[in-house]
């Protein structure tokens, strides 16, 4: 483990990091997350998948468009132009619901916060458009998964032993 | 339990719900949430705490300009003016940061997706300045605590039992 | 008609106009337009809405969503908390789809520029979701329909004799 | 005519497409609208253009800095560096502006989004500086004019039939 | 003088102050602040006065819309819908332009800060526009000229004597 | 001098500057200004530098972040990926603040303005933190110090003789 936070400067206060130098190279990241909620909640989101009125579709949408402002809003990002993003959604069949996004691009940097921010951003919009009926969903088990491309390589998560 | 997600149109597709008639009263919303890491990641965080390199002033402030921004990033949400955000930090000493957010308006509705988006920036930025020593982070336990203020009144969390 | 484009000042530049006198009422403002497109393409579009792979889910997000942001894109327009989006889609068919966006508040100004933008971003959101099969499609005729609150009263649009 | 809407996934949801593979090259695209109004109302911003209030000068203002914001107001659009931005104006000496926008950038995918969203900003602009005189203005008949650069190569408009 | 920074909790970190109890008032707020460059500068821009090149004009633009959106870029700042703001220009007929903001609303909170973003942003866009023939500007003088509304009532700025 | 304003088309309206034919290399500005204040201010906000209260910290991260964003807020601006921002302060003991602030980039066009912007909202940010024991500090003396990379090359900032 490295033993320095690299985003701070000579005063110890943050900064950007700089990255004039890096290397351009394609990298993606992957990550995941949960929404816990009451059955019934589930079943009225999954009701939604048969007919129009879709949950999952504006939760994914604002999935993607957070990705694409991670800059904005984590404070010592990198803007980065993202090359794709994609969200998949699972359920339990009970009360949970699972969303996994791959974000992409090709520069200096990785995209595992534009990826978490994905995550964040889609499960958090499930819960506005149901909190009418169910304020008590707990979001959970955020994290990244996989990521590639970059001098620190390949990364895979390995879930901690509690 | 309502049986009826309000933000579908009668063509079942999402919609801004119609807050037009609602009173304006004074509201609050309080939302927690945790971030798992290596031990030896919160060392490095609570060091910084005595130093001036502080990875919790930069995730604070990242949290509140992010409750700020709520209604553009969560797709049905009402824009809110709000009057107030305070964020606390409490770690275990060993491995979890929790932060606790409190959201207050005066508005026509309320302000619980505004606290929860709160905590999500905060919990993600102090995973972003930390990632080069632990890419393993885990942003876990994310939800409302209580609110209060409008017509559905007052509501407190009740853990579910698993 | 009047005879003074009230957004200049005394150095004859752009001012937003001052309404801090002006009275909180209940405003409303319907807007419209159209799509023109191949008729496959329209074919494609509306095959998509008995899948769940939704062009309009997506454009009726980016519609509302724009509605929320007009201050930040229209240079004079004043910030206005929205209390409700709402858009509806009809087809002819053939070849057209339009959109019908009503935007409401409470407050000082009017919401015709807000029921405008989320008529033209719904537009241009399809345009792009289907550009990769046709680039030739055309936005057309929009324009305000109705508004209604505040000191100039109700408008209703009058089809101009070509 | 291609059969495929590329923008969704195998669980026939919304994606950002996946460009990562695409190669840098120099692109263009061109776009145009037009907005009707009432004879008077165009008298007025003529007017404005010899003295210093100038309609045209916010509006194509608007046109350029909203052109820059594109990846923020449609959902699947990817964020481009522009390179270039133009905005000219002609009107008909009676009641109608067209506004023509050229914009440019050397990235992996093409700017025809941009160049719309920079006309339909620039003409509601204009709608919103004249609306205290003319709410019944339309705008109309904006569309791509012609394109350049990428793997889908030249595109040039071709008025439909009608 | 006050003794207390406000703006920290009980952790000694930033909050965004609760202002929920605050009366609603009318409040204005002026702020001023110069650019000084080479005497060939300004003549260029004033030239472009008399044309319809007016660098001033976009200046102007810049500032009213970075007022608007004051809450997005200062941490700690409310988000305040804002009923008007007018900047004007001066010149010295040599080397510096002066800009002076009017920055109103009816809120609980003063809108100092608005205006005086919307000086430095007017101020920069002309350093922007400039910069290819002087990149010697100097932004000075940029201070609260008077406010007024709200509890802590009037305010002139009284020069200091250095 | 050059004798041109390049932001300006052959219709004498703003455009933004072609730069698609630009090299990209890699660039840096670094940037400079002042505030000044009452004495009792600078003493509270450096006996916060030693607990954990931190108006500079809010006030830096506020500028990295507002770096990030210049092309949103100055018009003619292009959206440059930054690949470094970093910021420092320095007092002179008795009723001044300065900040120095350093943007990178490797792109087709330069950072000053980046940098300036950076200095401003830092400024700003300390302004409204300490506004409610002190309204009459001035933002003073911002200007370029230095920047490198590009056709233009190497600029130093000569203090005008006055």
């Amino acid at each position: 483990m490295a033993d320095k936070l690299t985003h701070f400067n000579d005063q110890d206060r943050a900064r950007m990091v700089d990255v004039t130098a890096k290397k351009v190279t394609a990298r993606f990241a992957r990550a995941t997350g949960q929404i816990h909620m009451h059955p019934t909640t589930l079943q009225q989101i999954t009701a939604g998948h048969i007919k129009k009125g879709d949950v999952l579709a504006v939760a994914q949408v604002s999935g993607i468009m957070a990705a694409k402002r991670t800059a904005e809003l984590i404070p010592m990002c990198h803007l980065i132009p993202l090359t794709g993003v994609d969200i998949h959604f699972h359920d339990n069949g009970h009360d949970t619901i699972t969303a996994d996004a791959v974000v992409k691009t090709k520069h200096v940097t990785g995209v595992e916060i534009e990826a978490l921010l994905a995550i964040q951003t889609t499960l958090l919009t499930i819960y506005d458009m149901c909190k009418a009926i169910d304020r008590g969903m707990v979001i959970d088990d955020v994290h990244l998964v996989e990521k590639d491309g970059g001098k620190s390589g390949h990364f895979i998560f390995a879930q901690p032993d509690n």
